[in-house]
C-alpha cells in the first residue's frame, strides 16, 4: 500500500535522487526502446522481400513480440533502479494516483520523449533504409475508432502497472513480467488498426527523427492521455472499494 | 484448503461484498474480452488481406495468443480483487467445489454474460466491417465431435483453475500464468475445430451482438457445461484420495 | 535434496499410495498428450489445406508450442500430485536416481504407456481424417542421426526435471515452467528431423492406434532410452562433484 | 550485493573448484549450444524446402525462439551448479565487474570457446546437409552497422545478467528467465541484419567447423567485445550512484 507521507514533504527535498533516477529513466527508455524499434524495423523490412511470401498477420505478430518482450525485459532490469515506467503516460497515472511527486513526473516525462528521440535516432542509423516505426492509422479505420482503441490498450497498460507493480502483494517482484504481456496482448488487438503507440515517447521519437510525415499524431496524444486517465479513474474506485476484501480467500 | 466454513452462514450476510465484487468481475470480464475479441478481429481482418499469404495455421496461432494471454493478463491484474473467474463454466465449478457461495454465483454469470455482449459491443464499434468473433465449427466436425472437444478442453481450463488458483501452495500467486498457458495450449488444439469457446460468455456475447447467425450456439453451452462437470469431479476424486500426500517429497 | 531413507523400506509398503499415484499420473498422462496431440492433429489439417500456404516451418513452430505448453501446464497441474511424470523415460532417470521406489516404477510406466494410447484414442475419434501424430524420421535423416537426435534431446529434457524438479531450490515450485520450455526448445530442432519423442508414451500411444505404420520406431525406444541413460549420468556426475558448492554466490 | 573479499585471496586458492565447474561450464555451453544451433539448422533447412512458402521473418522468429529459449533452459539448469554463463562476453563483464576471479575468468572463456566447437560439431554430425548457424551481415548492412547493432545488443543481454542474476532481489532465483528473454528480444532486432551473435563463443564454434568461410567473423568480436565493455560501464555507473535508493517503494 502507498502512502501520501513521502508526497508532503517540500516539492525539491528529493531533488538529488529525482535527477539521478531521471538519468537512469533516460537510459532505460532508450535501452526499451531501441531494442522494440529495432525489431519493428527488422519486421517491416522483412515484410515484402522478394522471395518470402509476405505475411501481414506475421509482420504484425513480430512486431507484438519485439513491442511487449522488450518492454518486459527493460522494465525487470530497471525496476529496482528508476522505476522502469518508459511512458509518460503511465507516469501521469503513477502521479495521479499519488506514487511519484511533481518534480519527479515533469523530469520523468522529459527523460521519456527524449530517449524516444534517441532510440529513434540509433534505429535509424544502425539500419538500412528509412525508418520505419512511425504510427499510422490502417485504411478503413476512422479517427475516433483510433482514438478509442488507442485509449482502451492503453488503459489496460497503465492498470497492469497500477495493479501488479504500485499495489504490494507476492507477485510484485514479477510485476514486469506482467506488464509486458500486457503490452504483448494490446499489441495482438492493436498493431493491424493503429500500429500501438499506448505512450506518447513511442509515437513522438520515430515522428521527431523523420519529421512528422503523418498528420494523425495527435490521435496518439489524445488517446493514450484519454487511457491514462480511464486506467486512473479504474485504480482509484477499486482502491475506494477496498477490492483486497472482496475475495479475502485469494 | 478452502473450508466450508463461510458456507455456512445466511445467503445474503456478505451481499454488499457480493455486489462489488460483482461490478468488479464485470470489469474484469469486459476487459479481458475486449483485447481477446480484439485480437480475433485483427487475426481475421488479416487472413484474407490482399497482398498477404493467407495462412489459416497462423491466424489460428494469433488467435491463440490473443485469446490465451488476454486471460493471464486479466486473471492476474483482477485476481486478488474479484478472483479474475471470467467464465461462467468456472464459476459454476467453484460452486460446485464449495469455493463460493450461491449468491455470488448467480451474480458472477450474470456480470460474465453482460460483460461478453459489452466486449463485443465495444469492438464492434471499434473495428471495421462486421464482428468476427463468432465462434462456429469446422467444416468437417461433427455436433458430437463439437460437443467434446469442447467438454476436454474447458475441463482442462476449470481443472488448471483448480488445482493452481483455488489450492493452495508456493506457486499459487503464480496461478494466472498457468491458467492463460492452459488456454493457450486449448486452443491451439480446439480453435481448427469449433474456433474454442471454453466460456459460454465469450460464445454469448458474439452472438447476441450479432443476432445468433449459427444454429451450433447450443453445442458450447453443452459441452463447455458438461467441462465444467468433469473438472469437478476429477477435483473431487483428487481431494478424497489427499492427492498431496502421494508424493510427498515434491 | 533426496535421500534413500524412504527406499530402504520393504518394496510393499506403500502400495495403496502408490496405486493411487498411478492413477493420477494415467489421467495426467492422459490430459497432457490429449492437448498435445490435438495441438499436431489440427497444425497437420491446417498445413495443406487449399486457400492456406503451405509452410513447414509454421507447422513445426506449432507443433513445438502445443507439445512444449501441453507438458509445462500439465506437469503445474499434476506436480503436486502425481509427480506430474508422464513419460517413461523420466521415470526410469528418477528410478535410476533413487527419487522412486521401483514398484511406482513399474506401475508409472504402465499408467504413462495406457495414457499414451488412451489420448492417441481420444483424439482419433474427435477429429476427422486419421491419426497424425505418429513421429517418423524425416527424408535424408539417417537411422544413426535419428537415434543420436533423440538421445540428445531427452538427455535435456529429463535433465530439467533433475535439476529443476528433483533437486530442491528457490524456484522448484516453478519447475513445471522450465521443463516444459526445455520441451518446447527440443522441439524447434527436433520436430522437423525425427518429429520428436523423447518419450516412448508419445511415440507408442499413436502406433497402437494406427497400427504401427512406421518401421523406425525402435528409434524412439533406443533414442529415448540412452537419453535417460546419458542425463542420469550427468547428473550422478554433478552431484558427486557437489556441484552447488562450485559458485556459492548464486 | 557481491563484495570484492573472495578476490583478495591468492589467485590459485580455489583451483580445484575452478576447474570443476569448468568442466561443467563446458558441459553446460555445449547442451546450450547444442539446442541453439539445432533450432538454426531446422529453421535454414526448412526455409527454401519445396512446397513451403519461403517466409524469412518467420525463419528469423523460429531463431530467436530457439536461441531465447535455449539459453533460458540452459542457464535455469546449470545456474546453481557452473552459474550458465556460457558466453565469454558474459564471462569480461563478471570478470571486470569483479564478481569472478582471473583464474576462473581465463578457464571458463576458454571452456566457452571449446563448448560452441563441439556444438558445432555434433549438429553438423546430427543433420543432413552443410552447418548453417555461422552469422554473417545481411545484404546491405555495412560493418559499421554490424559491429554498434552487435555492440548494443550484447550490451543488452550483459546488462541483463548483471542487473538480474549478480545483483540479488527477489527475483533473482528467475534471473534464467529474464535473460532468455533478453536474448530473444535481441535476436528480433539482430537476426534479420547481423544474425546475431552477442558472444564469440556462438560466432567461433561454427566457424572453426565449416573453416572460416566469411571475412566478417571479426565483427562479432569487436562488436561484442564492445557490448561487454558498455555494459560493464552502465552497471558501474548505477552502483556508484546507489540505484537502489533511487525508487525505494519498489
Amino acid at each position: 500500500m502507498w502512502t501520501r507521507k513521502f508526497y508532503l514533504r517540500g516539492l525539491f527535498d528529493n531533488w538529488l535522487s529525482d535527477v539521478k533516477a531521471t538519468i537512469l529513466e533516460f537510459i532505460g527508455t532508450t535501452f526499451f526502446l531501441l531494442l522494440a524499434f529495432g525489431g519493428i524495423q527488422a519486421a517491416t523490412a522483412e515484410l515484402n522481400l522478394s522471395g518470402s511470401a509476405p505475411s501481414v498477420i506475421l509482420h504484425d505478430l513480430y512486431i507484438a513480440l519485439s513491442m511487449g518482450f522488450s518492454l518486459l525485459i527493460s522494465v525487470w532490469i530497471f525496476y529496482r533502479a528508476s522505476g522502469g515506467v518508459f511512458n509518460p503516460n503511465i507516469t501521469l497515472a503513477l502521479f495521479l494516483a499519488g506514487a511519484i511527486r511533481p518534480l519527479r513526473f515533469v523530469l520523468y516525462c522529459i527523460a521519456q520523449l527524449v530517449g524516444g528521440i534517441a532510440a529513434a535516432a540509433i534505429v535509424c542509423a544502425l539500419t538500412p533504409g528509412p525508418l520505419l516505426s512511425n504510427p499510422v492509422l490502417a485504411d478503413g479505420v476512422t479517427l475516433a475508432q483510433g482514438v478509442f482503441i488507442e485509449m482502451f490498450i492503453t488503459a489496460a497498460l497503465v492498470l497492469s502497472v497500477l495493479m501488479l507493480a504500485v499495489e504490494k502483494h507476492a507477485a510484485t517482484p514479477f510485476a514486469p513480467v506482467g506488464i509486458g504481456l500486457t503490452s504483448f496482448v494490446c499489441h495482438l488487438w492493436g498493431v493491424y488498426y493503429t500500429c500501438v503507440s499506448m505512450n506518447v515517447a513511442r509515437a513522438f521519437g520515430p515522428a521527431v527523427i523523420t519529421g512528422f510525415p503523418y498528420s494523425t499524431q495527435w490521435v496518439y496524444w489524445v488517446g493514450d492521455g484519454l487511457g491514462s486517465l480511464l486506467a486512473t479513474a479504474l485504480y482509484m474506485l477499486f482502491r475506494q472499494h477496498k477490492y483486497w476484501l472482496l475475495n479475502p480467500g485469494q
